[in-house]
This record gives structure tokens, C-alpha cells and sequence, in this order.
């Protein structure tokens, strides 16, 4: 058995403790160091995780030869220069989503890892879901047959943050999903959104995804909503699939629903039928993704294999990403990703 | 007491028989002409109104001295031609969603009925319901504050039509309910869809309206989902609604939550706070919309007082449609209202 | 083909305007004769039903020589002599729900009908609805395994009735369905309820049915719910099911859950192992239950084939209410089914 | 301040870990001993609690002079013994609910604790929830008017327990709330219930509770059920209160609904009238009820205030769910509370 993967954590604001918990819950790691700027947080990390070292200066935990790895959960716009000196400092690093702010920084801390044989993953947690792995199970066996659209809704009454914006927070869920899930990446894509008045970056949003097959997907995120919706919705020519990550057993639903050329012409119709079917609900095995983002991380770190959320479909999900942010900044209008990227 | 308006029908498909069973129910009018190509459907019309005459041609309707008024529920794009002949005709017309194709049509109408003294009215079936008539008390009331977005779902399984598409279909209910509730017209929109790479219409479509305030509006319809969302959000600084339309009898509710500029200032997050409040779910009278819409355009013909779905809205509606039609058909790029309109 | 069967209705106070409609809508029949001692309602018969004749004396009806059948839509306590009175002069019966206030009344009608050849039938709609032919279809196939319980929940805010309490109102329904789906009686039932304190007639009740089998039914109906629930679980040792009469589509859940006994013995836990596996949702044709009723009652007086809902479905049915109610009389005591029937 | 309360843990089987965790998290108190026969289970406790001393042998825990209060979480058999032998070693206690198996042992414990100033609970965790507080509060401030009816529902597909039936082990939650709620003691009980032919303890129960005032009370529960429902309604004149514990959010509906005295007389109608009003969904702050099970623990050893989940609330729930066994295994029969208690 393999020594356990000393493990850093910079950032224990909102979501550090959750990836700090996930992380001190498996054998084949420790957490040995968490670093945090705002002292106040030290006294629950020490209650917590009592033979952890605390820290308020980052170069510690850089500099230390204890730690084979660090997991970055600060603010986004420090993402890129810390996992710049993680990686410099020969560690493996986990950044939390969203990973970096533009495709060209996500280059270079990619082409950093691979130089130096790091680990360099994103905490998409989607991607360790039972109802992902449900939809992808489907996709290979060829059950929805060829794909038509997606559209997703994740809303919620959420915090606005001022070094990010709702496409970047919560759109991103999506387009890691769409990239695990499709081999194919969009020809274009147009984004709207706006602060609702209220922040200057944008507290909801819009993104259109066009693929050459005909393909469309759809993104609505919002922080602004006093209702949480996360739905999502894959159509396929022979089934369909509804994903609602609120229910908290039926999180899957399987229609058999299909639109079809339809052989009846009728005027002002199009020829195009369709069917209402069964639908089946199949029996997931619900367990806390972020526990699966914990062991994959320590895995690849491990064995070197490389995670789900791997530096490649980071790289996808960021160009994407920055090509709806550009359409965002001119008005909606369409960014082909082959421009520039 | 006045004498009862009388009334024919052009076409006795999907929608005809609902408008014809509200309008029957009236003292107010009397069904007297049903017209129909399709003489199979004849005998349905004969059965459910003994009194009825029935036809196939539609200038014995229209060159009847015996109607004040004609119901075009015909396809869309008959609807131009045949409301003009209904006008030039002298007569009252009220026409079935999506009214015309165009905004210069639309002008074209309305027009000539000003100009006949004859009332020009649309079947806006929801600005007859009991939760947007709700939602416009709280906005007359200003119970909701300064309106900061509206995000309307309006998707189910169906009919694919060849003479029109989503957005002219569904949307044209939520673009309708817009202009109902708010004066203002937007300053640009996005629109952007696609066939779900089925179709050559757009069965799927996503419109986005951007107001001078800040205000945001979005819409997402389609004809290919196999679950019927009716699910509308309207968000003010105050208070935030949620209309629901497939709820049996709890179409809205309010929620006591807010956005505001917080006190407390941290870094990376915006100065915005929020509050999650109580949810109040107002009665409502709900009956049958066509019910509403029968008897405004009854009374509208009788005593010249305009409907609520009149030719002014009526052009609004049309307008945006519209200039959406023209960012759909430049891949989603942002259509200034002001252009040629 | 048959001459059409020609029809009066006692009734058109609740009830009885559904029951006309859709003897209106079949071929086979003719609505000729509505009766009503409150002439108010007149008007709106002539009104819906313009070939018809009205009337407010009971005897027209029943000495008509031009009618072959009558529907009883009148108040619980007048069905049984009107009931008859109409045997009596050799015309087919129809009875709204619930029929009779005692099985020997029952047993009467039931020997009347059966020396004259006339079809004896009771209005209960729920046998005709596609949720309970498919849950029969289900134990046809034996899909569910032995059975091991029913539970009903059946209320809402209905109209507090001066002739009849809850339990003869509503609970008619689930002992119908139990009748219909189980060829078994039960050993023995029990039954509370009460007014709530506010009336004299039960206005929640609860009943409990033991049968043989160790297989055990309860029902819970309500007049005074502020919420509609119509909820019935059916377990089975194989699969349970779950039919939930408000979901607008996905009425029938059938779960692949099962009890059974364990392989595993730990201390203080019983050797009873379960499985929650998928869950299907087949597509049911739903339409109108009333239908049904209508078109199974005309065929049986036309070709004397029994109906669904039969003289000898309708005895098993007021039996176990009869029982029930000597229940409630008695403060829940058990009665067991033998005694005295 | 007061010197942290010591605290043993009996049984690490099911719930035990819950309520572990719940102590630990408390400023006033420490779990220092957890005992459990199982010595599979002593793993997770000391990784989970490094700081605790485990066994296997209970007289360890009941002898230890560390030790200032003990739970016991282990079998309903063996909390009488066990608790009787922690108040005579002086130590407070804590029983998981259902606490015993009869009134007279209750009494028993509930005199030894008096007599030696020892904190005797039960852990009623439902009577440290947000929604039961809020209901309380209602009914304190006089919302609903005089009280007409509870109808609650709780039932899962749960572990089939051999030492003890549904009624007790879940019937017994509905019950304290309903002690919690009212002063009054029910007048008569009805029990009916069966093992779903499987099981020769209940795992179905259904108990009818009558009240001198008319207040009826009725409490449906199940182990067999494939869905959860945890859902609850009181009633009274003036408004109506619905509590669903499967909401995540929106767990209190109140219902601007009643029932009253009509002043229109209709034959074969009641004078009941009822209106159906405006809904108001409250906002609570919902935490972790055993959170709040363990402070008032803690508090009431360290300042000898009475706890809500007291001996004499115990000594009431007790004796009701004697009564509704003894009605059970008399066939339902009406088992008056006066009768011996």
C-alpha cells in the first residue's frame, strides 16, 4: 500500500471546509496543512481537523516538503497565480471551479503540469454525480439515440460575487457536464444576461450552444431567484432524458418520447411526429460527489491516471466559457469558437 | 338591452372549438356561422351547435349581411388576407395568436380598422387569467419594488407547425403578457433556437429583452420537452413572483425576499444581500381565459370601449416578435428596437 | 344497429349535469328527459340540452312509456324508492354513488332487477378510469406478488351532507375499487370518524378492513381537508403501486420494491429484508371516467351483458359500508363481516 | 461557567452516531464513553471521536464515576433495565424514543428520577423541530381557532424491527407532538394494524384518538410503504395548518380556510359552509432538531430546568400508546383512557 498523499488547502471560506471534510475522510490521504488568510477561520479548522497545521501565509504551505499536493479554494481571481506556484513548487493541484478566467491561462498551467508530470484537475463536482454517470451510461449504449437539444435551469437566490459573474459560477456546471458527456464541442455560442439592475457583473444569464450536427444546447443560471431550480433536460430522437437534482430520490426520469418524421401529411404541419411513452425511473446509489472529486484526485496523484475532471476538459470548458463571456461583453452576439481559439 | 352580437368562425381545428364553446356560453352573442375547409369536421360543429350553419366557403361568411363580427382561427399565415377581407367587409375581427407575421401587417390592420371604427382585437389568452391579472394588481399596487428581471419556461411535446415557429407560438403569449403588465418596450433583444436538428422551424427557441431600467427578460420555449413547464418568475427589489401555471389552484406565489445593497462589506463579494422572507399564495377565482377573452370582445363590438388585447398591444407584440425573428436569423445578434421600427 | 336507448335523468343538481353531458356525447343513447324539482335549474337544461324535456314531477318520468332507462342523480335518501319505482315500471337503473343506505334495500333492488331482466348498475366512476384497469391488469398478471395492503387517502373541503356522512360519500369509492380489484371480502372491518366538531354526520372517517389473507385495507376520508389528496398504495410481495388520482399525467408508479424475508438474522431486528429498486410509469390513455360509465351502462341494457359495476359488486360494496357503519355506531369496535349478512 | 457535562453513550447501532455527533458539537458537554456489545462498530467511534474511551461492556459505563449522564440507544427492550440502572448510579438519562414498553415501567423511572433530582428525557426529536414550534406558536396565539381535527401521515419502506411495532416506534413521534401541543388527554383510543402478511408485529397501524371537546385525532403509519410521506394537518375553525416534513423548505402551509355554520339552509345539505382562502407559507429557520434535543439535555442537567421531551410528557405519551396497543390486540375495540390509568 501506498504512502497517504499529504495534502494542503488554501481558502476555507465557503466551500474549503466541505472539500477539507470529503478529503480528511479517506484512507489514502491526509490533510496535513490549511492556509487562510482571515485568522478568524483558524479556530474552526483547528476544532475541526485537530492534527492539522494552520496557516495564515501561503508560502508556507508552498514551500513545504511535507505536501505532495494543494487544493485551491480561494477567491477565483487568485486561482491562476497560486496554481502557477503550486505547480512550480512541484505539487499537484485541484483548483476549484470556476478553475482560471480566460483559455489562455488554463494553457499555460496545462502545459506547466504536463512538463513536470502533475496532476492538474478542476472540481467539477457534476461529474461525479450518480445522475451524470446515469446520463452517460445511456449515451453509450445508444439509448437516446441522436441528440437534440439540452437545456438546463440552475437558479437560485445565490451570492453575488465581484470577481465572477452567474455564467462563470454556475454555467460552468453545465458546460463541464456538456463536455463530459459530448466528444464534440459547439461551433458557436451566444450569451445574454445582465445584474437585474442591481450588480455590475451579471447575476443572470443566458448561453446558446450550436454543434454542426444540429445540436443546441441551452444554459439559464441565475442568483436571483427565490426558488432553487436544477433541471435539465437531454433530448434524443429515440428517448429523453429529465435530470432534477432537487428531487431528492427520483433525480433521474427517463422518457420514452420520440419526435419522428411523421408519414401522415397534414397542411400548416410539419412532418413531424411525435409519441408520449413510458417513463422509467432508475434506482441510483446517491453518495456525495465531492467525495468521488476527493478520491479521483488522490488516485491520479497516485497512479497517474488521469481524473475525470482532467486538465483537457478544463481547457474545453474554459475556451467555451470565454467565448460567452465575449458574447456577453458585445450584446449577445454569436462568437464562433474557431475565432481565435 | 342590445341585441346580440353574431358572430361567425373561420376554422374549426385545434383551437376553433374552444373559442366557439366560450362564445356560445354568452347571452351577450350568437354563434350563427362556422366555417370550415375541411368538411370533415362539419358534422362536429352541427352536433355541438344544433343552430349553427355551416360551410365551407369562406366568402359566404364573409359576404354574410347577417355577422357583426368574424373569429379568424385559421392557420397563421392566412391570417392577413383573411382579417383584411373581414375588415373591408365592415366587420369586427378578432384573430388567434400569432396574429400576423409580420409588423407591417399588423399596421396595415390596424389601420384600416381605425379607420372603419371596428374593433381589431388578438386572442392574448393569459391577459384574461386571474394570475396575471394578480401580478398586474402587486405591479399597480408596487408591491414588488423596482422590477429587476422576468424569466418565463414555457416548453411541452408539441404540434410542429410548418407556417410558423416556437417563438411566433409560445413565446408571443409571454411577449404578450409584457406588454400587458409594463409600458415600456424593450431597448434590443437576442433570440436564438434551432430545429433540434429535426425540424426547418425553430422548435425550440430562447429570447432575451433587454430594457433601458436595467430590467431583463427571458423566455425559453419549445415544442419538443416531454414534461409541460409553465413556469414564469417576475423579480422586483421588494418582492419576487412566481407563477406557475400548472399548478391546479396555487398559480402564485410571493415571495418576501429581496436584493439589496448590503451594508457589510467583504472582499470578493459584492455589496449585495439578500433575504429569503415569507411565501404568501393569494386565492384566486380562476374560470376558463377564453371565457375573458369571449366576453371583452363582445362588449369591446357592442359599446366601442377598447379590450385588453388590443390593435396598440397588439403592435407592441408584433414589433418585438419581429425584431426576435431578425436576431434569430442573424444567429442570435442583438436587434435594436429602434431599427426600422 | 340498435335503436338508441332513450334516457331520463333524475337529478341535475351536482352530479347529474356531468351524467347528462356524457349521455349526451354517446350514439347509442338519447338524453330525452331531465328532472328536477327545483325549476331554477330548468332553464339551463333547456339550454344545454335543447331537444329535451324537462320537467319537475318524478311521476312523468317514471310512467314515460317513451323511456327504456333512468339515472337516479337525487340526494342519498330518495334512491332507494325511486330506484324502485323505476324496477317497477320495467325501465333499466342507473344510481349515483352511493346507492343505497343498507345492504337489505340493496338485496331488494338487486332481486327486482334480477325477475324483470333489468340492469341494475351503480354510478362508480373509479372502476372506469385507466389507473384502476391498469393496476387490475397488473394483478391479472400477477406483476404485484401476494398482496399485502392497500392504503387510501381520499380528502379534501367538500360539501358537508345532511342524508349521508364521508364515509358512505367517499370511502364508497375505495371499498368499490377493493370490490372490483379483489374477488375476497373481508373477515372484518373497523371504522372511527367524527364531525370534527362542528357536525353531527361524520365528516373524516377511517376504516380498516382485515381479510383472510393477513391482506389489509385502510381508507381515510375527509370533507374537511384545506388539501385535495387522492393517494392509493397497493403493496404486493413483488412490486408496489402507488396511484395518485391529482398528477395531472403520471398517475401509476409501479415500484420494484419489495418486503421478503432475510437470509441475515440480527438480534432485535426481524428477518425481513427490502429492495427499493426502479420505478416505471406507464402511459395511461386517460379520458373521462363518466364516459365510461355511460357507454358501459347503454351496452348492458342494449345486449344484457353484466356491467362493471353490477347488482352483485354493488351488494359487496354496501355490505362492507353497512358493516362499517355499525363500526362507527358502535365506537370502532370490530364487526365482523359474517355477523348478520 | 459550569464545568462541561460528561456524557456516555449506550448503543452505536442506528441512531446512536446521530446523537454522538450531536453531543460533540456542544460547547457544554463531552462524550467521553461510548459503549456497544458489537465490538465491529468501535472502529468508527474512535475515528470519528478520537478522544473517547469505547467498550463493550456496559456495567464499564454505568459504573464510571467520569460520567454525569448516560443515552441509551440501544434496543426498546432493554431501556427500562438499563435506565433504572443509571438512576440508581446517579447519572441522568436519556432514552431514545420509544423509551419503554408500558406505562408502569415509565412510572417506575419516572419516580426514581424524582426522588433522586435526575434528569429523566426521552428523545421526542420532533418536539425540537422548527415547524412544530411554529405550530405550537400558533395555536398559543390563539391562529386556528377552536381545534377540529390532526391527521397525520408517516410512512417509509423501514427496517422491520422484532422487539417493538410501527405504532411504537413511529406512531410514538406523532403522539408527543400531539402531548406537546395540547394539555388535553384523549377520552378513547382505536388501534388497527397488520403485518402486511409478512411480519408477525405491525407494520401498519392506524390510530383514531377522541377527545372530550370532538377534537379527533388520527395518525396512519407504515414500514411498507415504496414512497416517504411525512405529513401532518391540523385543523381548526379559524385557519388550517399543513405540515409536510419532505419539503426541504417550505415545510408550514397555513390555510386561511374553515368551516362554519351556514346561514342558507339547502336541502340535504348541512349548514356547513366552508371558504377556502388565502395560503401563507412561513419562513423558518430549520436546523437539526437533534441539535436542539442535545442542548436541552445538557442545559436541564447543568440547571435543573425541565426539558420539553420531560418524564411527565413521557408518562402522557405512554400511556396513550399503551392504550392504543392494548386496542390493537383486541381487534380494534375502543379502549377507553380512564380504564386502569
Amino acid at each position: 500500500m501506498q504512502a497517504p498523499l499529504r495534502i494542503g488547502l488554501l481558502g476555507f471560506g465557503y466551500w474549503g471546509p466541505n472539500l477539507a471534510r470529503n478529503f480528511a475522510l479517506l484512507d489514502s490521504c491526509r490533510l496535513t496543512t490549511v492556509c487562510d488568510v482571515d485568522v478568524r477561520r483558524h479556530g474552526v479548522v483547528k476544532r475541526l481537523f485537530p492534527g492539522c497545521t494552520v496557516t495564515s501565509v501561503t508560502a508556507d504551505l508552498l514551500n513545504s516538503p511535507e505536501l505532495d499536493a494543494v487544493i485551491v479554494a480561494t477567491p477565483v481571481s487568485t486561482h491562476f497565480e497560486l496554481a502557477k506556484a503550486i505547480l512550480l513548487a512541484g505539487k499537484h493541484v485541484l483548483i476549484e471551479k470556476p478553475m482560471v478566467t480566460s483559455e489562455s491561462q488554463m494553457l499555460v498551467l496545462s502545459e506547466m503540469a504536463a512538463a513536470r508530470n502533475l496532476v492538474l484537475m478542476g472540481d467539477y463536482t457534476f461529474l461525479y454525480t450518480a445522475p451524470v454517470h446515469k446520463i452517460k451510461a445511456l449515451l453509450d449504449q445508444e439509448d437516446l439515440g441522436a441528440l437534440r437539444y439540452f437545456d438546463s435551469v440552475r437558479i437560485n437566490l445565490g451570492i453575488f460575487q465581484s470577481d465572477t459573474n452567474v455564467l462563470w459560477d454556475l454555467a460552468s456546471h453545465d458546460v463541464a457536464i456538456l463536455c463530459f458527456l459530448l466528444d464534440e464541442m459547439p461551433l458557436s455560442v451566444n450569451a445574454t444576461g445582465g445584474g437585474g439592475a442591481i450588480s455590475n457583473t451579471e447575476a443572470l444569464a443566458y448561453l446558446t450552444l450550436n454543434y454542426s450536427s444540429g445540436f443546441l444546447a441551452h444554459i439559464a443560471c441565475s442568483w436571483a431567484s427565490p426558488v432553487k431550480i436544477r433541471r435539465m433536460l437531454l433530448g434524443g430522437d429515440k428517448k429523453m432524458v429529465l435530470y432534477d437534482d432537487m428531487e431528492p430520490t427520483e433525480k433521474i426520469k427517463i422518457y420514452d418520447t420520440f419526435l419522428s418524421v411523421s408519414s401522415e401529411l397534414e397542411k400548416h404541419k410539419l412532418l413531424i411526429d411525435y409519441r408520449l411513452g413510458d417513463i422509467s425511473i432508475p434506482k441510483l446509489h446517491v453518495s456525495e460527489a465531492l467525495g468521488g472529486v476527493a478520491a479521483d484526485f488522490v488516485a491520479a496523484c497516485q497512479n497517474g491516471k488521469q481524473p475525470l475532471a482532467n486538465a483537457t476538459l478544463a481547457l474545453r470548458v474554459t475556451r467555451i466559457l470565454e467565448a460567452a463571456q465575449r458574447s456577453l461583453d458585445t450584446g449577445g452576439n454569436r462568437v464562433l469558437m474557431s475565432e481565435g481559439v
